[in-house]
Formats: C-alpha cells, sequence, structure tokens
C-alpha cells in the first residue's frame, strides 16, 4: 500500500468516527423480532437514523402502522420511527454507515446449527454493500460463524479492516426484564481487527453506558454461547436435584431456600418444567455441533438437554400417580394448564415446556384446556396446534378439573383463588408448599 | 404424660435456655480438625467453656502445648483455651451440654460413604450422655444421617425434643478464606423436632450473626450437599468448556473475562487441574449413593467427577505436546510442579490433583520435582508417598526443567521470574497470557 492510499483509508477511519460522533451516521437493523426490534429502539432513542428490514412483510407492514408485535414493546415506543424506514426490500442498505444483524439462528430437525438466516441475508445485502460500511452480527451463533459466514464472503470485495468493517456482538436481551435497558447492560463487541473492534466500540459507545472489547470474534461468539450454556447446565442441574429431593418427600424450593443464604459460591436456580425461549434449549446445540465438530462430545450440553427434555416425563409421572390416588383413569381426567409462556410475564411461546405437555396429554387424557391471559388467541406454532382458547378462571372452572398445573407463573394469576378451589395442583414453579393435594412438578 | 412431667420437661428446654443466655453451658468439639478447632475457637471467642476432643492423640497433644497444626489457624488463637479440656477421653462429655460432632466423612475404597467416624463417636460417647444435653451434628453426608445414626440410636434412652435435643447444622468454612470470621457466615441448623430446632437456634444465636432455620433434618443435610455439588458441577462444567476453547485456540480466561460481565444469570467459576479438598471431590458421591439406594441415577454428579478425574490426562496430553515440539523423549523429560495443594494459599494436600499427576509424571518421566513453601517436608499422605522435598526456585533451578506446571497459583509466587526462566510453562490457573511458550493446562 502506498503512502498516500493508507493515509485515505486512515482518514475513512476517523472519518467514520467524527460521523459516529455527531451522529451523522444512519444504522440499518436486520431482523427485527425479539432481538432487533428492541435493539432498534434503543439506538433510535439516541438519536440516530434508523432503518428496519425484515423479510416477515407482516411485521413491516404493523411496524409502519405504528404497531408493536411484542407485548413488553409498546405502540409509543415506535412513535420516534421515521416509518419511511421500515422495509422487506434491502435496496435501503446503500443509505446505511453501520448494519446490525440480528436474524434467528434457530436448529435444523437433527438438533444442528440451522444458519440459512445469516446466510441469505449476507447474500441479499451484498449488492448494496459499499466502502466505509460497518456490519455486525448479533446473532448468537457459534465460535468462528463471524469470520466464516461474513468475512469470508466479503474478503474479495472489501479490504477488510481497512475500508469495511466486520465485527460480532453478542445480545444479553432477558425477555420481559430488560428489553427497555439495554443500555445499562454492558455490552460485548469485537472485530475482525483491531481498526473493527476499535470503530465498532466507538459506535456502541454512544448507544449503552459499558462497552467491554473481546480479543477477537470467536472469543465474543464463544463467551455469548457460554452465557447461555450455563443457564442450560444449571437449570437441568437443579432440576435433577429437585427429582431426587421428591424422592426424598423433600420440597427442592424449601431447600434452595436454605442454600442460598450462603454468602459465597453458591447461585441459586430454580427448577422448572423444562426450559424455553430462543436462548436455553438452542445455543447450547450451536457448541455441542461445533465441539463434535473439531472431535469433542461436550457431555454436560448433552445431558442439560437430555435431563431438560424428560421433565415433561416427571410431570406426567405426578399426574398419573395423583390420578391413580384419586381413583380416576387417565383417559377420564380433566387437567387444566396455568400459563403456557415459556417463562412468566411474557407472551413468548417458543421451544415452551407447556407445549410438549398439552400434546402429550391431549393424546391421554379426557380433555386438557389452558388459561393465559397472554394468549387471547388458539395456539398455532411450527410444531404444535391447539384448537382451543385460554379459559377463564373461576371456582366453578378450577373445580371441575382433576389437576391444575402451574406451569409458568405469570404475577397476574390469582394464586388464593386456584390453591381454594383446584382439586389437585402440581406446582412446577414453587409458588405453593407442599401440602397433601399440592404436589411438585 | 401427665401435667407435672410435661412442665417439668417445658422446665428443661426454658431452663437450658436460660443456661445458654448466661453462657453458662459448657460446649463439647468432637474432631479437631479443619472443621472442628476453627468452630472451637469461635465458640471459646464468644466465652463459653469449651472442651476439645479428638481420638488423634497427637492433635491433643499439639493442642495442649498451644501449637497449632493447621497453617491459618496461629498459636495464639489457642491461647483462650484451657488447655486441660483437650482429651482423647469421652468421660469429659459428661460436663457438656451441648456437643458438637465435627468428624470426618470420607469415602471408602468404592467412593461410597465410610460414616465410620460418625458411628465410633456415637458409641464410644453414648455411656457419657444425659438428660438435658443438646447433640449436634456439623460432618457433612446424605439427607438422612441425623436420622439414621443419632436419633435412631438415643431414641430408647431419651425422649428427643423433651429432655435430649438432637440436631444438624452444616459448617460453611471456605479453607483459607473464612476460618477467622466464622460468625459471620449465616449458620444453617435443623433439629429433630420443634423443640430441638428452637434450643439449638438459641445456642447458635449466641455464636453465629445470623442463623438460619430448616424445616427438617434433612433439608438442612441437602441444602449442605447442594452447595458443593452446585461447585463441582460448574468446576467440571467450565473444565470441559476449557477444553473445547483450547481445541478452537481460545483462552478460557479470557472467555470468562468477557462472560463474567454479564450482570445477571452469570456466576464466574474458574478451570483448574482438577478439583481437591475434603468438599468438591467427597460430598458429591454422598448424594449419589444416597440417590441411588432409592433408585436414582444422579447423572450430573456423575459427569462431574468423572470430567474432574480427567483433567489429569488433558494436562498430561499438553506435556507429550509440548515435549514433542522442543524434540525431547518424555522418558527423558524434567518437569516442574509448582504449588501442590488443592487450592492457593494453603497448606492442605487432600485430594489434591497435583499429587496425581506427580505420581504419574514419576512413572514416565526422568525427573519430576516440586515447588510448595507452604509443605517443607517429603509428602506422605494415605495413597501417595514422594521421597523428595520442595525445591527453591531461582533462576537456573527454573531453566533447567523442560516444562515447569502451574498447578496451584499460591500468591507468594514470583510469577514474573517463573515466567523469565522456564522454558516452557503450562499454567493451569490463568496466571499468564497464552505466548509461544506458555500453554493452558
Amino acid at each position: 500500500m502506498n503512502y498516500f492510499m493508507k493515509k485515505k483509508l486512515d482518514n475513512l477511519s476517523s472519518f467514520l468516527k467524527k460521523k459516529i460522533a455527531k451522529k451523522n451516521v444512519k444504522i440499518g437493523i436486520i431482523g427485527l423480532g425479539y432481538t432487533g426490534l428492541p435493539l432498534a429502539i434503543q439506538i433510535r432513542k439516541k438519536n440516530f437514523v434508523t432503518f428496519g428490514f425484515d423479510i416477515d412483510k407482516k411485521k413491516i407492514s404493523n411496524l409502519k402502522k405504528g404497531i408493536s408485535y411484542i407485548d413488553r414493546i409498546k405502540n409509543v415506543e415506535l412513535r420516534k420511527f421515521n416509518r419511511k424506514l421500515f422495509s422487506s426490500n434491502f435496496l435501503n442498505i446503500l443509505y446505511c454507515d453501520v448494519i446490525i444483524v440480528c436474524v434467528p439462528t434457530p436448529l435444523n430437525s437433527k438438533k444442528e446449527p440451522n444458519l440459512i438466516f445469516i446466510k441469505n441475508t449476507i447474500q441479499n445485502i451484498t449488492p448494496y454493500l459499499k466502502k466505509g460500511q460497518i456490519l455486525i452480527l448479533e446473532s448468537t451463533s457459534y465460535p468462528g460463524t463471524t469470520r466464516e459466514l461474513i468475512v469470508n464472503k466479503l474478503r474479495n470485495k472489501f479490504n477488510i479492516g481497512k475500508d469495511f468493517f466486520i465485527g460480532f456482538s453478542s445480545e444479553r436481551i432477558n425477555p420481559g426484564f430488560n428489553e427497555n435497558k439495554l443500555d445499562k447492560i454492558p455490552k460485548v463487541v469485537s472485530g475482525y481487527s483491531k481498526n473493527c473492534l476499535n470503530i465498532i466500540s466507538f459506535f456502541y459507545r454512544k448507544i449503552f453506558d459499558q462497552v467491554v472489547k473481546a480479543k477477537n470474534l470467536e472469543i465474543a461468539e464463544f463467551s455469548k454461547l457460554l452465557e447461555n450454556i450455563y443457564r442450560s447446565v444449571n437449570i437441568s442441574f437443579i432440576n435433577e436435584m429437585k427429582i431426587i429431593a421428591d424422592k426424598m418427600n423433600l420440597d427442592i424450593f424449601e431447600i434452595l431456600n436454605i442454600a442460598q443464604t450462603k454468602p459465597f459460591g453458591f447461585k441459586r436456580f430454580d427448577p422448572g418444567p423444562g426450559t424455553g425461549g430462543h436462548c436455553i434449549p438452542i445455543d447450547p446445540e450451536y457448541m455441542f455441533w461445533k465441539a463434535k465438530k473439531i472431535g469433542f462430545e461436550a457431555k454436560f450440553i448433552r445431558l442439560a438437554a437430555d435431563i431438560n427434555i424428560q421433565m415433561i416425563n416427571f410431570i406426567y409421572k405426578k399426574i398419573k400417580d395423583i390420578l391413580k390416588k384419586s381413583d380416576v383413569k387417565i383417559s377420564n381426567s380433566k387437567i387444566l394448564i396455568i400459563g403456557i409462556a415459556y417463562k412468566k410475564n411474557i407472551d413468548d411461546l417458543r421451544e415452551s415446556a407447556a407445549l410438549r405437555l398439552m400434546s402429550l396429554l391431549s393424546k391421554k387424557t379426557r380433555a386438557v384446556d389452558f388459561h393465559d391471559k397472554l394468549f387471547k388467541n388458539k395456539i398455532f406454532t411450527r410444531n404444535f396446534s391447539f384448537d382451543k382458547k385460554s379459559i377463564n378462571l373461576n371456582r366453578k372452572k378450577l373445580s371441575s378439573y382433576d389437576i391444575a398445573i402451574i406451569m409458568t407463573d405469570h404475577d397476574y394469576l390469582d394464586y388464593e383463588m386456584i390453591k381454594k378451589y383446584s382439586k389437585n395442583i402440581i406446582d412446577c414453579r414453587g409458588k405453593f408448599n407442599l401440602s397433601k393435594n399440592i404436589f411438585r412438578g
């Protein structure tokens, strides 16, 4: 590289930084789901012009009307946007200085990473990419993804780190808890080169209170998976302990109340009916797959996933035991599921254990119904459809079921009423003390 | 029970409480090891007359001379005691109002609970037990131990909960960290009956700042095991992640530095060469055994123990790789182990991974030596003897070994010197950044 060219490229970085400092850059978020939409709102709040892209035309149409499709995000949050900048067409990528990819990274039917959304996104936007842009992946994936699927694809088109900047930054959204204060959560950033890292950090510092620099792309990618695998392992571990306690006629929640008084070296995780959501059941499989590819069997990940799936059997066995004691045949039983979201206070059904249980029970029982105020319609998800709506809870209704199962402990529920009028309760969330008709699930 | 007898018994409880309040009760600690001695010191500090019992006559002889045999406990700590009250003879149990059992609960050769010390203790003290005494187990064991080995043995002799009081209280000593401030750690207590719980809580409140009441004996016993199984699982889990990171040429410590910036839902555990000490490798086996007895295979416990043991193989493979690159045959190699205690800043070798590694290397290499200032003598433990003393570290010595392995990261070590003069370093504790001659172990 000659002197003038080097100078020109150095100027590009400092030119970009100046533009960022003045908030003169335009930001494009690709993928406006549970991750992308809160991020777009956060960035817009900091007064950057923000474009939003999603291939789901219904989402775009809603956004253009100012209608939010995520329960925790109010319509008012969308008011700040110039709604013309929401689009399913990637042409506007041309006008973006910073492009952030927040597309889903699900599993295929073999439980392996399905990176089609990242791949398609890169392919679709490539015609509109140009020198001087910054491209950041926020989709969670295995270490090496940013390098393999983005750096390597754009290597021929750009001098990456000089005239185009690539990085990975993990999202730390905790659905139902921090969507509206993302800027308070330290933001992990990484770059393909030092130059990439610096410019990306510089940008995110305008959005987030604290930016944490990872040494390279893979360390950032790994750290995000580690955070979620840690949760997956600990939730499954405490579920295993729950089963042992149950066999000893002990209540794991009482044990946890004691153990958590240890002021060092212990962190409480609560057991439940099996993890759900996009992160905990899925992310660990990305690491498992990658480790296997390089010749290592990640046994903790496998065990955590196996035990998680088995929790439904634990609940099902409880149902059978209770019905037997009550002299009711399972084929003649009526079961009520209370709470179907994968965790409390959110309207998210992804990978929810309640769906798996309802699917099982609908084959075995006379009737299975559900109550969850956050879902007003019949349920149709990729792998499950349930042709009933949420029932209303009242004295008469509650007493008509053989067992009510607390699958999700939404705060709005009237637990006193549930306790008073249910014949039997299986409580998967520790809302009640055990008694002769209240069981741990 | 007639009115007068009931009144007499109620009077016994309130009489005991009054004696405790006036610090007029005498305390006997049985088992003066890593748990019992710090507890005895804590109790003596609170101005209770304190008897000490141990079947190890050497320990008693040292205590009578005012000599501590635990590095973190200074001789000065023993001055407050009336040294006549240390004894190997249980006769003095007759004079104790509160008897606390702190004997070891090791494993037998099949890795099953070996409760011989608790059993013998109860058998040996039974002739000296009398109405009005309080008997507390602090040895860690599986849920049900206090009931099976103490309550059931003394049921015929006493009206437990009325004229004799039995409980379990877990110890939360963190060797090297909190021996001298035990009173600041919340103290978990439980009792055979409500009466037992109340009187034992009343007593411990005179010793500890905060007392936590468990509902029954088994919940307290379970909670103690849970605390340590949680550690065992998480340390092994992060060791598995270390191996995966290593295969990707990533440093797990750099990944942890990033992940730990997550302000919720993550707790950092550091990888290492395998856990040691009395708690983490042993306690989980108590739960495993008990769960198996009631028909449940505790897979997380098994996996954590398996991976823990395999860490030595990971280090051994690193040694072979490094020697190969250096063109040194393993049979001709000289290896230096730095730090042999199971964790930093303590003089405790129990279950230390360094011993297992030294045992392996002494068969494979030309020479293996160790440096650890906290051990001045040749090493003889139950399963291991090593006929060498700790060497001194200096430039010449360090450069004479093919590899130095940081097994334990004592604070006193001169890491700069180690880095400067070692040919190669395997660092199991994250003291150094990786480089061309510094490897993660």
